[in-house]
Parts: C-alpha cells; sequence; structure tokens
C-alpha cells in the first residue's frame, strides 16, 4: 500500500544557490545535508508537511544524477512514494508487467530499503518505492 | 509559509493508460475527474497521504500542458505547495527577487487561488503556490 509521498526530489547544480531559493525565499528549513556515497551526490532534506523537498547534488560526472543534470538540466528527477511492504509490492507489480530498474531493493539515503520503477511504465516518471 | 506538498502534477497523453499504472498497479484511488477549463485540459486527483497526485491530460494542442507533451513527453510538470497566504507570499518573493509567472493570483483546479514561479528562480522546477 502506498501510504504517502515521501519526497520529491530535484537535481542541482549547486546546493547553496538552489538553497536560496527554496529555504531562504520559500522558507523551507534544511533538517539535514548528507553525502550518499552510493548515489555519488549530495542532499539536503527540507522537510514540507508530511513529505520532503530533497535537492541533490551530483559529486561525481558518472552518477545517474549528474548524467541527467548534463542532458535535461536542473529540475524534478523523481518522487518517492512510502509503501509499508516493499518486498510484496515489487512482486506484484512485476506479476502486474510493470517495468522494473530494481527488482530487489536497493538501500537508498538514511539507509531504508528502494527501488526504482523504469518511467516507460509510469507516465514517464521515475517513481521510487520506499520503505521506511 | 508553506504548509505542504500539495500535489504534484504529471502530464499524461492519454488518462486510461495511465491510470492502469497509477491506480490499478499501485492502488491509489481516483477521487474524482475534472475538467479545468481555463487549462484546457482533464485532470484526475488520486489522494496520497496528505497530498495528491494529479494526472493531466490536455484537450487542446495549444494549451501549456500539451506544448510540454509535445516537447518534452509525459512525466513530471509541476509541484503545488499549499501557502497559508499566498498574497503576502507573491509579495515577498518578488521583493527577493525570484521571477513569478504569476504577479497576482489566477484560479487553479478546485476553483482555488494560485500563482506559479518561473523555474528559472526554482532550480529548473515549475512551482505552483496554492491556497486552500
Amino acid at each position: 500500500m502506498i501510504k504517502k509521498i515521501n519526497h520529491v526530489a530535484i537535481i542541482v547544480p549547486d546546493l547553496d544557490s538552489s538553497l536560496t531559493f527554496w529555504r531562504d525565499a520559500l522558507g523551507l528549513k534544511v533538517e539535514h545535508v548528507e553525502e550518499v556515497k552510493s548515489q555519488e551526490s549530495i542532499v539536503a532534506f527540507l522537510p514540507t508537511g508530511d513529505s520532503e523537498i530533497e535537492l541533490v547534488k551530483p559529486t561525481s560526472e558518472t552518477s545517474g544524477a549528474a548524467k541527467f543534470l548534463a542532458k535535461r538540466g536542473a529540475g524534478m528527477h523523481h518522487i518517492a512514494l512510502e509503501v509499508d511492504n516493499l518486498d510484496e509490492m515489487l512482486v506484484d507489480l512485476k506479476a502486474k508487467g510493470i517495468r522494473l530498474i530494481n527488482e530487489t531493493p536497493i538501500i537508498a539515503a538514511g539507509g531504508y530499503r528502494a527501488a526504482f520503477i523504469h518511467p516507460e511504465s509510469a507516465s514517464g516518471v521515475l517513481v521510487e518505492l520506499y520503505q521506511k
């Protein structure tokens, strides 16, 4: 079952200049900033209601985030939906013919388990399923 | 003040085929479907926790949504942040040099007042401020 939007991830070339908008102009608070080595990026987490805005700055040129940035520029990268049973959902989605990028969970920011659904199956949207 | 993510809007070429993923595979419920004439589109609202996923299908070839679809294909179009005082926030953002698409509120889906911030000021993201 989908519980909520956990976060919306936005790829940015520079955290400081992005924070002048999201933090300084909109007034969102930065809860913490974390280097996510597995994703070769630094992530700033800004709680927004029951969800978060995540600003993701690539730290290498080879990561998925860096390639997205080079190809499309800064912008929304994925939406993460929080689920209560990731393993069960992945089996169910696969049985329904949904194209999964990760058929078994990976470890995402914060140490939580997650899996991505291919945009081809999700109206052009990169969807992350995320279990806390 | 930003209260929460009100919705994430996804532009799609066909509602029925998108609903096979968001409703049938993920299990989200369609709360209602509404024709938003001012935006030349039909919108399906799918509550997700305290927010909504909105699937937006253009009904003309001249709307912003239709142009987005023709240029970039289906995908995330904007994120809407719910605010408690839209007028005050627009004055404040303008004073801070943020580029606004709407300096005065427009009427959005559901009859609520809203205004868009230009992606140039918002890390490449089209941000809607939305007051209920």
